[in-house]
């Protein structure tokens, strides 16, 4: 039996900041956090193992052990398969058990299934994030010439990406790029820069099934209309469901999408058990509707809010939604977004005014590696409350979507941005009587007035 | 006699701003811009004329008169001499005289005069935003071998820069770099990065006097202690006043620092006159002061203010004082602040406590270009209301400090910051788990718990 305090269920952006915030905020108490493998991917990083960027997966690793030694956590290796929440125990699938006294789930998630027919083939790879599957996967890819990759969110895009960059050619499939952070008009300007030549990029297909040859080897991809891709493997950037199989036979409430209840704390129905990160429910900012957002930096604020409030309530939640901010970046260009999307909002029914400015990202423009720089601004019709952005630039942009994440969270309308004051320098920003956050809301405020 | 409705007297980004906000608010008025020179400098882009960022002090040129143009403003070149308020009437330098119904006053900035002897010398120049003056000294300027820079603001810091990257020997003389911006410890690590090899740094030291050769041309500089810098000319990066001298004997009410009066929505004391920018008045977001700070952005939310409400109150004035959001970039760092030093706060009598945390820019360290972020947050002792930030790191710092400057703006407190919902992404931000503004936040939170 392994004493602990606290006890961390998954060690991935979650899990370890839970145990850091843990030992901060209580000193004295032990805290174990129990993950499968020892090792641990960064999880956003694993798209850019595929390409140029990283040299091999290795690169990709965060040296938990290193990290939990240093902050005095005990980090074991080990899958927890049973939960006594009335004795306070969990056991390992080794037959190991431990006792707590404060519990914290942070088991993630793990690819959805698709419904393609034989995605289950030899040669198909979803994108875990784990590292012993994406090491023998990268070995694998990299010797291939042809790659199908199925699905255009993110991780999809990201992949193609990097696949094209290393030289191979890449089918990609799926409806238009990013569809959930962009509106069709960046969306589509998205297209043009974000396709490597080496990607052919089949838009708006879905994937009715892998063909395998003779040997159970993926050797195509077959399409809606009937179309058959020949490819040398196929990549399934199909999204995520929640890791909440032990959760549940445990018997913890849950909701939808498969997450697990919380409250403002990150409490679960049981006493002392926490919830945090991807199997965490999430409601939305807006809508608040509880929605599939799974974000590394949604689950580290969680992460805080649950440990900082183990034992006394010593921070308040300052959130009262998740806000879905992204951001990405396919060669020198950044696109980033924060909040609803102006066509999500009206499938919401509620009433947007937007605008969208151009600008330079630095001034005068003659300088060098300037970079052109688009902002939307989505506001509430009527208050002129800023509900969603979306930022296409330099690489600036990824830091420059935290502004508005800022702005969204405060509840701040077009009003307050109108005279906001910002640095602007000419090597690092747009110039000071362009700054497109604030000509946006301008135009938005002047639409106001004249109606 | 021309006549206007809205006549904007100075073409900075205040008065561009100005007459353009005007024509958005008001599209039926005539809007008249009057300026000294047709031309027009990017104030802030003037350090990089003299470096190999840009070509020629064309480069640095807004195209004014297109602009003018295109928003259906009248430009006209002259330089008001005159003003009768009682009358509505300003007169110009060649005699042409101008009535208007709505008077704004953008005459911004010129260089201080420093104490020192001969500063008047041939071979010695000022910095001023004056676009014929720049285009005469950057030919004599790109001929010299050895130049003394005095003064470590911003302007001086970059022109310094810029001089030794153009492969010239250079001699900084002042104070410790950028000292109302950055508290000692970041100041120190600036100076190893900051510093080109080319460049001597005379710390600490006073300039007393030029020295001036047989026939009149500056040869040296002597500073405090009597030793003498050889050089071929010499830089004067000491500092602004405001342009007031028209406002003043026109009988505005003027304020300390020779600032014009304004109030909330920029107005001066006499109806229908507003005044914006370097030469209004600018008082401390946090201690209320007058405030000697000169900003293109602040300029331009101030004139974003006056333009919107000449007619109308169409919008209020967000902030209640003045935030200064700084930044700049030497090599391939980028210094950023917002808000109060910790050593001025204390100056102030402001009880504030302090947080310095440094990680990488992206995740996995591994990645190219990686940057080292150092961040400082520094925020009121008892409340935990954030009053300051110092920002080192890359490029994309520049967009970072930013989010400060909202942060500040908003009286957002280190217990929103905790946990604050932002974009991470591994070639554009340091990771979730370490993003460097919660974790500051976090550190200053956990000292707050344990007193």
């Amino acid at each position: 039996m392994i004493k602990t305090d606290i006890l961390i269920i998954g060690g991935g952006p979650a899990g370890m900041v839970a145990s850091a915030t843990s030992r901060q905020y209580y000193p004295d108490k032990r805290v174990t956090v129990v993950k499968k493998s020892e090792k641990s991917l960064v999880p956003c990083g694993i798209p850019y193992i595929f390409g140029n960027m990283l040299e091999s997966p290795q690169d990709d690793m965060i040296p938990c052990g290193d990290m939990a030694q240093k902050m005095g956590v005990n980090l074991i290796e080990d899958e927890i398969v049973e939960l006594n929440f009335s004795e306070k125990t969990a056991t390992g699938s080794l037959g190991e058990s431990y006792s707590y006294d404060k519990l914290i789930l942070a088991t993630g998630s793990v690819p959805r299934e698709p419904k393609i027919e034989n995605f289950d083939a030899e040669g198909v790879f979803f994108v875990p994030k784990d590292p012993d599957y994406i090491i023998k996967m990268e070995a694998k890819v990299s010797k291939m010439k042809t790659v199908a990759v199925i699905g255009t969110g993110f991780i999809g895009v990201e992949i193609a990406g990097e696949l094209a960059e290393k030289g191979k050619n890449v089918h990609l499939v799926g409806s238009r790029l990013l569809k959930h952070a962009f509106d069709h008009e960046l969306s589509e300007y998205m297209e043009d820069k974000m396709l490597h030549e080496n990607v052919t990029f089949h838009k708006d297909r879905r994937t009715k099934k892998i063909v395998v040859d003779d040997d159970g080897n993926a050797c195509g991809v077959e399409l809606d209309a009937g179309e058959i891709i020949e490819c040398d493997g196929v990549i399934l950037a199909t999204g995520y469901r929640p890791n909440t199989a032990l959760a549940k036979r445990s018997g913890l409430s849950m909701r939808q999408f498969d997450t697990i209840y919380v409250d403002e704390y990150m409490r679960t129905t049981e006493p002392d058990v926490f919830a945090i990160g991807d199997c965490a429910e999430k409601r939305h900012f807006l809508t608040k509707r509880t929605v599939p957002i799974m974000l590394a930096s949604t689950a580290t604020a969680e992460a805080r809010v649950a440990a900082a409030n183990l034992y006394k309530i010593n921070i308040v939640k300052s959130f009262s939604g998740t806000i879905d901010v992204f951001s990405t970046v396919i060669g020198d260009t950044c696109f980033a977004s924060a909040g609803i999307t102006e066509e999500d909002a009206a499938k919401q029914q509620i009433n947007t005014t937007s605008s969208v400015v151009i600008v330079d990202g630095k001034h005068p423009a003659k300088l060098p590696n300037n970079h052109k720089q688009a902002v939307k601004l989505v506001a509430m019709a009527n208050s002129g409350i800023v509900i969603g952005a979306q930022l296409i630039g330099g690489l600036d942009t990824g830091e420059m979507i935290n502004i508005l994440g800022v702005i969204i969270e405060k509840r701040m309308t077009i009003y307050d941005l109108l005279n906001l004051q910002v640095a602007t320098h000419p090597l690092l920003t747009s110039g000071p009587t362009s700054y497109p956050i604030i000509q946006a809301a301008q135009n938005i405020s002047v639409q106001h007035i004249s109606c």
